[in-house]
């Protein structure tokens, strides 16, 4: 009765979580033929991932979603800190701030990981018809290393089988106590039942297909079937540590209940968690490593034992809830995968690195790693970019998640240390030891995401510091408010790189009220016409001249000094249909309307004013490349090392 | 073959437009029993209103939609003025800034009307399954003047049939030159077709039915047939002056072509407008008044007519355009309906007032027309107000709407005397004459919506000018970004005043870290605890305590000085299920991470910081009434003059 059929696709994703949906944006926005399963009968609506780090915000603004974020978001700008005062009442010890305004458009927010998931489908939804068929699982895998560098090539087999409606959405039942949705299914303490799926669904009649695909990328969490299927070993440990999570509406007179705080006492060290719509997420150790007490029956944990953890430690103040929307209890493990990649096969998100939830980080690093590969394998399978850039990807994405492994093991004594009862000694500042706020302070920047160490490669050439100090190649593009010249308008760079698959020529222009720095502007567009620059040569047949690579201009002079039409024509393309393209000249001016446009631009980017820079950004906003306005050998070398060769030149004008 | 049918609806809307949508948001709200039909098959998507005033952006905010807004939109902070120079060329001779920081959150933004009615049909099904019934005409209208004092009765009866779906889209089909979708069948040049509709609609079978209504909304357009058949005049005159309006895609050198400008010259004035998606907006004069050509034959103007006019204007520069999305064509008439209102059944929008477009004010009048009747409507149909503040509509509107007019009629000769030929001498600056840049300068409070006039009535208490003097009743209450004491997130004020069918008392609660001001706040709170406070005596039987009045606390202390538990419990509310009413507390504090938070409230309201003042805010942000913070006795005066008397008063506990 099985009906079996063979189908093709460019790029298969395996699963639809915030890694998966992330590399999913990038098949749609840039037209790739691909397709996206997951085996679950729906998305999540509830509990998971909660914290959206600054740099996961821009990627947001970046695709277009950011504004429904902001606006449903709880924003947590300071963190504070309580313990035990001398007289046994906890007391708020410290506050800091957590936004840093400097750095980024936006500060930390907290929304459940349902409502993000929801934009970026919407995203997908909004530029192609790709769609998550939900209740699809995987269940065998091949690959032909033989076909591997051919690139029209599907070395990748994979057999789908469509799950009943009782298969896909078994295990989300509603459990624990009085109805409560808990997440003990997607918990890793619960066995993965990926295999009973498998073994469930054989029994019955129901479809199965087999696809061809080209690329594979595997978003399907921690238990990852596919990082199985490629025998790439997952290296690290699970601790003893057991931890509750449960996101519930306090009835509290705990004053910081609604800030993200640290309350350190003898009964462990809770945090605490502000979100949308009056919720509040609580973490709690319910079983220390070294715990002298009998090891605790792990599947006996209830909400109850919960509840009476956070009245404990909170014990100076009155505690309950009577709403909870979620809650689960997870097991502290670190490991990273070995590999990241095999042949055409890539891992994203949590099939390649699990740590503790508290940092919160690991939605944003799981989407992170779907949005660096999702651009690259994008680019490749449409044939545009050369396959040797995917290795890229375990070269960047490797090195951020060891340093998250390492920072979430140096995080989690201090939230045990108290647990054994000397929290004073390990919260109070200037004692010596490594503190809590030490250690975010140490590693604020990377956790926030304003640095990333992506080391060279033929996507990121170092180098340029003299011409740009803080324009470092491998690093996101700063963001500033910047003013359009046409329209005058503000907008932050992080919404105008659009995330759209093109790379981008950021050409920081100086004062063109300088006659010599003219003439350097003018040199350098009329060698953007010319049938050498990277837009004509690698420009797709029949396509725009912007299609792979856009040219955004951002001059120093007041967007008053200026017109547009003072811009060489082809730094403004003409087009037949739309007219001049007022979107691409900028100007970093202030705005007396707009109090985040201060005119700092190029301060922050360390670029003088006056002769500017060059800019090469990747699709995902990375820095590619800088260098000085003459240095277009060096622009079309990066440019060469990475897109295919054209298959037609432009014979007649080049040799014209 | 007609089918019949009586049915029951406590509010009908005639008419589907930003007037009908804003009355209809508040029945979906309030949860009013209530119907909305449009004689269009489909919303519109193109074309007609595009200006957004800072006050309907205001709107906007507190139901929860202007994010999408701003998205979106275009935002128009500049005004330009061009006119030929000494060697006849076109210069640029003044610019002007429009949006005022101070005074508001929000600017002018540019936003076609369409995208405007999807935001609030959207904030509607957020909280109801109120939909518009499409396709549908009223086709008779009784009123039964007798039923008229009695709340529970009916006194409307319309007749309602459904047209088919031929009838429904007939005139909208597309239309002018090359496809492109035309507004004629909307302009004010072509006959109304509603009599041909029910005329057409009779002749097949088809869906009748008749609905009794406590309450009609007519916002049905300048051709209302609500108002037609109440006999109600519509007073004013039709010019002869014909204007062409066209949505299209520059392609020109002109350099301001993507900002607010006037190009005035003696083929006549321009007005250019930026808009979303690369459109711009142009308003052309066709023919003038007292043209001394031939008249216009205006059934026979083209798009290539207005196309011939813009270059005409803007000679000196290069001008065309491929890609058109909608063009119309008007002419100016000024009129305004003798009343508003008859009995129970008032009118809103164009159907109570039209005049030229060109003032940008169109739409932003008619979503706070029925803005105003909406919740008026919806709170006595639901029996909580009495029907005596239904006449304050009147009174509030047509005030706006005479000044309205008045000021379009002193705009129009500004435009049309460049067509004579005079126009350095009217837009020179200092010449003595009333120019553009002064009649913006003279009405710009009124037209971005600072100031609305709002007369006394038993919704405005005037008065309180010594104790808060920028709070003035009937006016909106002065935008300022504050901080939540619970969690320190900064929100304008626009935003928490959620517009959700409630009364506030915000109290101003000035700075509690003077003993003698806590005092006074602790008297305040206990008078709100006791039986004889508005919040109890009008509490429904079965509802909150906060459900038909609501209390928000902004203090004037720093956040980091104060605990939200410091608060007396009656301004932060016990709920058993969801404990502490976290969002009831607020500080005028400014913020490191957000700029626009400065910390000036108290400041722009005139308030003392120390002792600060009581203030009551209508559902709709008016101010309502100022006091000290003892005076509670004229604050209960306010509420016993709007809500109907309690049903059953709490007679055990107020003889305690």
């Amino acid at each position: 009765m099985t009906e079996s059929s063979i189908s093709y696709t460019d790029v298969l994703i395996i699963g639809a979580g915030p890694s998966g949906l992330m590399a999913a944006y990038w098949m749609a926005r840039c037209g790739v033929n691909a397709r996206i399963i997951d085996k679950r009968g729906t998305k999540v609506f509830t509990g998971q991932a909660d914290g959206l780090r600054p740099r996961t915000l821009e990627l947001l603004d970046s695709i277009g979603v950011v504004h429904r974020v902001l606006h449903e978001a709880c924003e947590a700008a300071e963190f504070t800190f309580w313990g035990p005062g001398e007289d046994g009442r906890l007391k708020r010890q410290e506050q800091h701030p957590i936004h840093d305004v400097n750095n980024s458009p936006f500060g930390n927010c907290l929304l459940n990981q349902g409502r993000i998931e929801r934009f970026i489908l919407d995203a997908i939804r909004d530029c192609s018809d790709l769609e998550v068929e939900r209740g699809v699982i995987a269940e065998s895998l091949e690959y032909d290393e033989t076909l591997e560098n051919r690139g029209d090539a599907y070395p990748i087999t994979v057999t789908l089988r469509t799950l009943s409606e009782e298969e896909a959405n078994s295990s989300s039942t509603h459990g624990g106590s009085g109805g409560v949705r808990n997440g003990l299914f997607r918990s890793n303490i619960t066995p993965d039942d990926w295999d009973d799926l498998i073994k469930k669904s054989k029994e019955r009649p129901g479809n199965v297909e087999t696809v061809k695909a080209k690329y594979l990328i595997g978003c399907d969490g921690a238990h990852s079937w596919t990082r199985k299927q490629l025998n790439i070993p997952f290296e690290g440990s699970t601790t003893e540590h057991i931890w509750g999570v449960v996101d519930m509406v306090p009835i509290t007179n705990f004053p910081d209940i609604r800030r993200v705080c640290t309350v350190a006492t003898e009964h462990g060290t809770l945090l605490s968690i502000p979100r949308e719509k009056q919720l509040v997420r609580l973490y709690l150790p319910l079983q220390a490593a070294d715990s002298t007490s009998a090891s605790l029956d792990r599947s006996s944990i209830t909400l109850d034992m919960i509840r009476q953890k956070a009245k404990e430690v909170l014990r100076t103040f009155d505690f309950d809830f009577k709403v909870c929307d979620w809650w689960t209890v997870y097991q502290v493990g670190r490991r990273l995968a070995s590999n990241f990649t095999k042949g055409r096969i890539h891992l994203a998100g949590d099939a390649i690195h699990t740590h503790s939830p508290k940092a919160g980080l690991g939605m944003n690093m799981s989407m992170q790693d779907g949005f660096n590969i999702g651009w690259k394998v994008a680019l490749v399978a449409k044939g545009v970019a050369r396959p040797s850039i995917l290795a890229t990807y375990e070269l960047e994405r490797k090195r951020t998640a060891q340093m998250l492994i390492d920072l979430d093991r140096r995080l989690q004594p201090l939230f045990v240390k108290e647990q054994q009862g000397d929290a004073a000694e390990s919260t109070a500042p200037g004692n010596g030891k490594e503190t809590l706020m030490d250690l975010i302070q140490l590693s604020i920047a990377f956790a926030n995401g304003y640095v990333c160490y992506y080391g060279p490669s033929s996507l990121v050439h170092k180098g340029g510091e003299d011409i740009a100090a803080n324009l470092v190649p491998g690093e996101r593009f700063p963001p500033a408010k910047i003013r359009n010249q046409a329209d005058g308008q503000a907008w932050w760079t992080t919404r105008l790189f659009k995330s759209d698959g093109r790379f981008r020529i950021v050409l920081l222009a100086g004062d063109l009220r300088h006659r010599d720095q003219r003439q350097r502007i003018e040199t350098f567009s009329t060698h953007l016409a010319s049938a050498e620059s990277v837009l004509q040569r690698y420009r797709p047949e029949g396509e725009k001249l912007d299609s792979l690579i856009e040219v955004i201009t951002i001059h120093s002079a007041p967007v008053g000094e200026m017109d547009f039409p003072d811009f060489p024509e082809m730094l403004r393309l003409f087009d037949q249909e739309r007219g001049w393209a007022y979107d691409k000249i900028w100007s970093d001016d202030d705005c007396f309307w707009d109090r985040q446009c201060t005119g700092k631009g190029y301060e922050s980017w360390g670029v003088d004013r006056v002769r500017g820079a060059l800019v090469i950004l990747r699709p995902d906003q990375h820095i590619g490349w800088v260098g000085n306005i003459e240095d277009v050998d060096e622009m079309t070398g990066y440019f060469e090392q990475i897109f295919q060769p054209p298959q037609k030149t432009l014979k007649v004008e080049s040799n014209a």
